[in-house]
């Protein structure tokens, strides 16, 4: 793990940093903030959206009081490998800064884009060895970062203590976002893409372990309708039993504004359950 | 006043905003943050440092939890006029991003670069006239816009309630950044600078209308011995019996994060002496 710089935030410790990743053949670009005191630190990974980097998490949500006031850490990797060698495409939903955090399948993704792998694996591995941080973990994310923090924590439930999402793509086999990305990853075989929609992960029972899970969507997001479509998660929460807390955010829109204003109840509902 | 777009955050609206400014001669961009419920609103006026634009406080800082919980609005101006027809130098300390907040007297920088007359006659009209907001002002800034803030507080106090400043260039007469600024802006003839130098009119009693001043600085901020300088303010606050609480809060550089930890006190110490 490298430290590129570091900045004193909210009485504890902002680390940028890289490391190389085996899943994806890149180096990893992340920001890891420590709260003051003694660790080891539970922590929440954060999974951000499309055109996204370790950035745009790190400045603009406002989450590190709330961490510091709970002693959470918090991890926010990159959207996705990235470098020249690597696949990309120019528009913004596909390729770099847009993995969706799966294993592709297809070329000319399959080398690189394996975020799935990286962040259940070598992410967690090389933080938990770099800083001081217990192996206890939640989960969360925005937009495409929210359809990765619900898919990775159903299908690895035991890595997770809670999940928790601001925005997410709901059902990616059902809005063109998800599907354009699907068919580009994993291929035209629809079937194969049911193990990576949170919703259909939600509706087979997936979620058993997780005594709730809690989703802030804005009314005002231009990308509700269309692409996010909350809705079919609550009916999957529905048809398995699954306590879900979805709260629809009067006026909201799908900026950093809306999950500034919401991050420190997400911190809180973590905190607790990595108690 | 043309609004560009709108967000919701921490319970209020935030708006993206820009104006003709008689001043200027330019287009002047800015945000404006209005908390919940009835106006008007007091406000604090928010200065930001070199090469930021009225983006950078208003995506970084999260200060509108604070601001929305004492009823406060918050308004940050872009740093300088800016445009094709506007006077520009490719250093980033000089001028478009670098106004210093002083109105030129030199070419080529005379025409446009009339920033003590936007922030106190312009900006304060428009604002006052385009959205609920009450005649009782604040303002603070950081870095080169924290100079801005004592140096224009000190200079209008009939304006202000109250004053405040993170990481202020405290002497530009003084230090490297003010020099050259103040060399272009105002020519060679020192006894034109002293009038825009915040320890100096400090020390000459200018700030008595004010109860307190707060300064915080990070100690490990990086133009700390070279240009901000805060023993100057301390000095000359020393000689003229005026209260200022300097904060050295250790660790803290000269970023956002710095900003972030402890905007909210800041906006409470306005807030206080806006009610």
């Amino acid at each position: 793990m490298q430290i590129a710089k570091t900045h004193r935030v909210a009485g504890g410790e902002l680390c940028y940093a890289a490391h190389e990743s085996v899943a994806t053949g890149t180096q990893m670009r992340l920001s890891v903030f420590l709260p003051g005191g003694k660790g080891p630190f539970p922590y929440a990974i954060w999974l951000s959206g499309l055109t996204c980097t370790e950035d745009n998490f790190t400045t603009k949500a406002g989450a590190y009081a709330a961490a510091a006031k709970h002693s959470v850490a918090i991890v926010a990797p990159d959207t996705s490998p990235r470098g020249e060698g690597v696949a990309d495409d120019p528009a913004y939903d596909l390729g770099q800064g847009a993995s969706f955090y799966l294993n592709a399948t297809q070329p000319p993704w399959a080398p690189n884009f394996r975020m799935e792998s990286y962040v259940v694996g070598d992410l967690i591995a090389a933080v938990e060895a770099a800083f001081p941080l217990a192996p206890r973990r939640s989960i969360f994310g925005h937009s495409m970062g929210g359809h990765g923090a619900l898919t990775l924590a159903m299908k690895h439930p035991r890595l997770f203590k809670s999940v928790s999402a601001f925005s997410p793509i709901s059902s990616p086999t059902r809005c063109p976002w998800g599907e354009k990305a699907f068919r580009a990853y994993l291929g035209a075989d629809r079937d194969t893409w049911r193990d990576h929609d949170a919703a259909l992960l939600l509706e087979s029972g997936k979620a058993a372990s997780f005594d709730d899970i809690l989703i802030d969507q804005g009314t005002a997001d231009s990308f509700l309708a269309n692409e996010l479509k909350p809705e079919l998660l609550e009916d999957a929460a529905e048809k398995a039993g699954q306590k879900m807390t979805l709260r629809l955010q009067q006026g909201y829109d799908h900026s950093y504004f809306f999950i500034a204003t919401f991050v420190s109840e997400h911190v809180a509902f973590h905190a607790a359950r990595l108690a």
